[in-house]
């Protein structure tokens, strides 16, 4: 019987078990209390004749697209982020897309990995929420939105950035979140937006389009500081603005646990 | 007749003023003096072929390659760092490479370029050499070293990094200088190596190999010092060590001088 682990047991597994009772497929679902201290990642796996262009998409658009890894073609292990984690098994859930459409929603995409896949590991904002809990910064999460924020173009590729929102109590609340988040630009780094979320296109606060959470994310109250960090959905937008041929990602929320702790990655 | 500015003059003009004596001939020398808290950066053109490998060297070995743009394949104009700069004439000297083996070191390469180059334009530590002397920072260069230090490899491409080294007369000034470059990750970021040059296999420490500057280099006093930074001349030891086919470099010390102000690239 999977998802039957309380939210304390994940705090305290270290990634390598946690990734193994995902492997398992004890664990299908979102991975926000898992391994504290550990950074999280997004996958985004697109044939190599896409890798040039993305790379330097995510270069030029480094706050959506923090790229900590990239595996050569066909190899399913990010060994520069984790020991032996394999992107076909250790994540929850997972997408795989057809001409930008999506096609499956599976659990596992071992069958589905193709020798030409290039795997890019990108940052997870839930990576720094550990930096922002162990500050004792209070704050809560109002999920992913798709916005209006072009991207600056690579080649074929184009798209939207989304964004992870978090409204603060207090001013001191959000200035301490952003001072922390700037020493994690492995991990989104700081906000690319504060106030107003219409200014960038998101009309209905409190209702997240790219990743819905599992709690509840009522609208800001007037004296709520909203702020939005780039999101590695970022990376699934683009596969569906620019129609490739074939990608597979992460199942938003599903992230892959890394070896490294999020403090080892500050400000690489 | 050339180069017959006073650093003063160099001091204060601005970048593309800089760039117009460069490109009519009349600064033919190295640009340490030129435009005042403004980047500096080095130039790698290499074939198309090459360019996915080369970014992810670059990627992955951030201090020595800091990538600040990247241009379409026989475009010479860096746009994103400069309104109007052309790679083939705006940098007072520069290297041509066939087979990993230098071939001419011109004043200009217009007729070197090719159809199916692209150009890598990488920040210099003479952009964050500005922030330094502005927080008063006493120190000395003492030039750029060849060490043995391997850079993690991508595909085809291998090398050792190429460091430039700084001695202080006091911990403070050092401790200052790597809390400063610290901010300028665009411009080669903290150092890599504090102590002594042997550890990063540099012999003759004040005889330097890669850039010899037109200052004396003296070796350090027992009481200095001695700090080595990532050095863009790293990727010229890339193309001589892969033997890649064909490149063009600037000459070390003889940078292109960018639209952008140092501060104005800290921490992105």
């Amino acid at each position: 019987m999977p998802d039957r682990y309380a939210p304390e047991e994940l705090n305290r597994m270290k990634p390598d078990e946690f990734r193994r009772i995902v492997r398992k497929g004890e664990w299908t679902k979102e991975t926000a209390d898992a391994c504290w201290g550990y950074g999280q990642a997004n996958l985004i796996a697109l044939p190599k004749e896409y890798a040039y262009e993305f790379l330097l998409l995510s270069h030029f658009n480094p706050r959506p697209l923090p790229v900590l890894d990239v595996t050569e073609p066909g190899d399913p292990h990010p060994r520069r982020v984790t020991r032996d984690a394999d992107l076909g098994t250790d994540l929850p859930k997972y997408r795989v897309f057809v001409e930008g459409k999506i096609v499956a929603e599976p659990t596992d995409v071992s069958e589905y990995w193709r020798d030409d896949l290039v795997a890019f590991v990108i940052g997870c904002s839930w990576g720094f929420v550990w930096a922002i809990k162990d500050a004792n910064v209070k704050y809560r999460s109002l999920g992913d939105y798709t916005t209006k924020i072009k991207l600056s173009p690579s080649g074929r590729l184009r798209g939207y950035m989304v964004c992870s929102c978090r409204a603060f109590p207090s001013s001191e609340d959000a200035v301490r979140a952003i001072q922390i988040t700037s020493r994690h630009r492995a991990f989104h780094g700081p906000p690319v937006h504060i106030g107003d979320p219409k200014l960038i296109g998101v009309e209905r606060i409190g209702e997240p389009d790219a990743f819905i959470p599992p709690w509840p994310t009522p609208p800001p109250e007037p004296y709520e500081i909203v702020a939005f960090w780039g999101c590695g959905i970022t990376a699934q937008n683009v596969v569906m603005e620019s129609k490739i041929p074939y990608a597979i990602s992460h199942y938003p929320g599903h992230m892959l646990v890394l070896d490294k702790r999020v403090e080892e990655m500050a400000l690489f």
